[in-house]
């Protein structure tokens, strides 16, 4: 059994314990939170609801703890001051910061003798392998990610922090001319504005300027100026009715040439439809987790990536089972 | 510079060779066949076409070999044969007996201190690792593999030997249906039948029964009788002009459930679209070739699959690299 811990109990914290719960061989021994313990119901028989302050203490009771807080303010600090004592999984997502994240955590890991995986989930993640694997196979290929129709969080709430705003749900939506043009094997280069859309739902104040809104919505710089962006205004109920799951996925469509003068086009694509993103995106953390405790039983230390994971290492199956069955 | 060697100058040698010369750290030396060498027209200046009897003489001089023989006959005795000498990577396919052959090469490779990595293409190879990523990440899932459209070497010969037939090319073709209701998240039981058809064309000798040749085809035990399947005759001229590629594909598509009471539906799709299944392969089996290198210079030795390859190992890109901009 793999004892393991999740340290934040949002939605991304939900979605790593219905994983684990999935997982024959681990087991949920904490949750830590950094607000009151008491008010945590957790889904789990067994696991003790703990405040953050006291995680230390858990330190020799947990063979892997999973990070589910938020990239912009929580793990560029808490996954280097975490790996310092446990070996880790997190999902952080800020692209372009990714190189500097790696080298404080792996500064950390590497002094401690501990384990860390940093951006796992589905981009970063699965949606990354894709882009190696096919960019090693066909390497003068290009590859294009759409991302879609889904959920945006950064955007419905940048739509949020609008005045007159009671609640908002922003879809990022793929342009299916451009991903059938890339299907077709083109490798044209597209704008912005050519790859994805934007469907916005807002529910108001009573009274609101909602042209106004709409006006502020569609301007905003960085999140939506760049895009084709529809607002719908709707009530509070609709809200709930129909827009309280948090889906998304997208594509990766990678395409290249073999043979003589380029004469075949070869076509990959990867391509993930969510009914919720966080649960899927916990159960990716979740199984990069078992090839995390295995990698420290085997003394492989430092900051990884799922670069550096043996696929092998991420399935509960035993090698022989899978050499019969998956192979 | 990697130094590699291809053994068996077929459809599949000849896309491992232009794989090789897309690589830019690699370096084809040797050509081995068991034809007259100098038959051998290559496509890669500096490469030597070399008699399959002198490989021996190559030990020093070739790190990584690449098998380009058939499944049926080939392959299970050469390559255990020449991982005894090389670092070998083969395209073994016949998925039943896959534990035995890797018990074999193990065996030889283990003894000799040389890294082997068997069954490497598309099935088995990216579509296994799919199915390993997609069950290790929704353990409770179901998968389902399609393929086709495209061209089966094997039905294709089944038929050429058949009485009366001068030519042949079989298309395995996936249901459509059967695909859409995978897609939707369905989990049903399909018959043989179900999943895929099967079209034939064929050229037959002047005056031959076309009506018997049909009939000997579709009833054909082990490759169609368990298959719908369309037979439709054409001229040589017919089979050279709109026959003579070898495209393939299919896809990969797995479905499981997250959530409280199995609530949220999750589907992972891989697909391929390739224009020329041989070189398509070739380029699968070089990728996997620069991480039989490295891992061999690392000190891990014996046989290996896909499923123990980090991917990282397969990109020539550094590093640093990989982390700033495919993460």
């Amino acid at each position: 059994m793999i004892n393991v811990a999740i340290y934040g109990y949002g939605n991304l914290g939900r979605g790593v314990e219905d994983a684990i719960a999935r997982s024959g061989d681990m087991r949920l021994v904490a949750v830590f939170t950094r607000r009151d313990p008491a008010g945590l119901t957790l889904a789990t028989e067994g696991a003790k609801a703990v405040h953050a302050d006291e995680i230390l203490q858990w330190k020799d009771k947990v063979d892997v703890l999973f990070l589910c807080g938020g990239s912009a303010t929580d793990l560029p600090t808490q996954t280097p001051e975490l790996a310092a004592h446990f070996n880790v999984v997190d999902s952080y997502d800020n692209h372009s910061r990714i190189p500097q994240h790696y080298a404080a955590v792996d500064a950390a890991a590497s002094a401690a003798g501990t384990t860390a995986l940093i951006s796992c989930g589905w981009d970063p993640g699965m949606f990354s392998l894709n882009r190696l694997y096919a960019g090693s196979i066909l390497p003068d290929g290009s590859a294009y990610t759409f991302w879609g129709k889904g959920v945006s969080q950064g955007h419905s709430d940048a739509i949020r922090r609008i005045e007159g705003v009671v609640d908002a749900r922003q879809y990022t939506v793929p342009v299916a001319e451009a991903m059938d043009r890339v299907r077709s094997g083109e490798t044209p280069e597209f704008t912005t504005r050519e790859k994805h859309r934007r469907e916005c739902f807002v529910v108001a104040v009573d009274g609101a300027d909602e042209e106004k809104i709409r006006h502020e919505i569609v301007t905003m710089p960085g999140y939506f100026a760049d895009y084709d962006t529809t607002v719908t205004f709707i009530t509070l109920e609709e809200m709930r009715r129909f827009h309280s799951r948090l889906p998304h996925g997208g594509s990766v469509i990678y395409t290249g040439c073999t043979g003589k003068g380029d004469a075949n086009r070869q076509v990959i694509e990867y391509s993930l439809k969510l009914d919720s993103n966080p649960e899927f995106t916990g159960s990716v953390l979740v199984c990069f987790g078992r090839a995390v405790h295995r990698m420290a039983q085997r003394g492989q230390r430092g900051c990884k990536t799922v670069f550096d994971v043996a696929p092998i290492d991420l399935s509960p199956l035993d090698r022989d089972e899978i050499l019969a069955h998956l192979l």
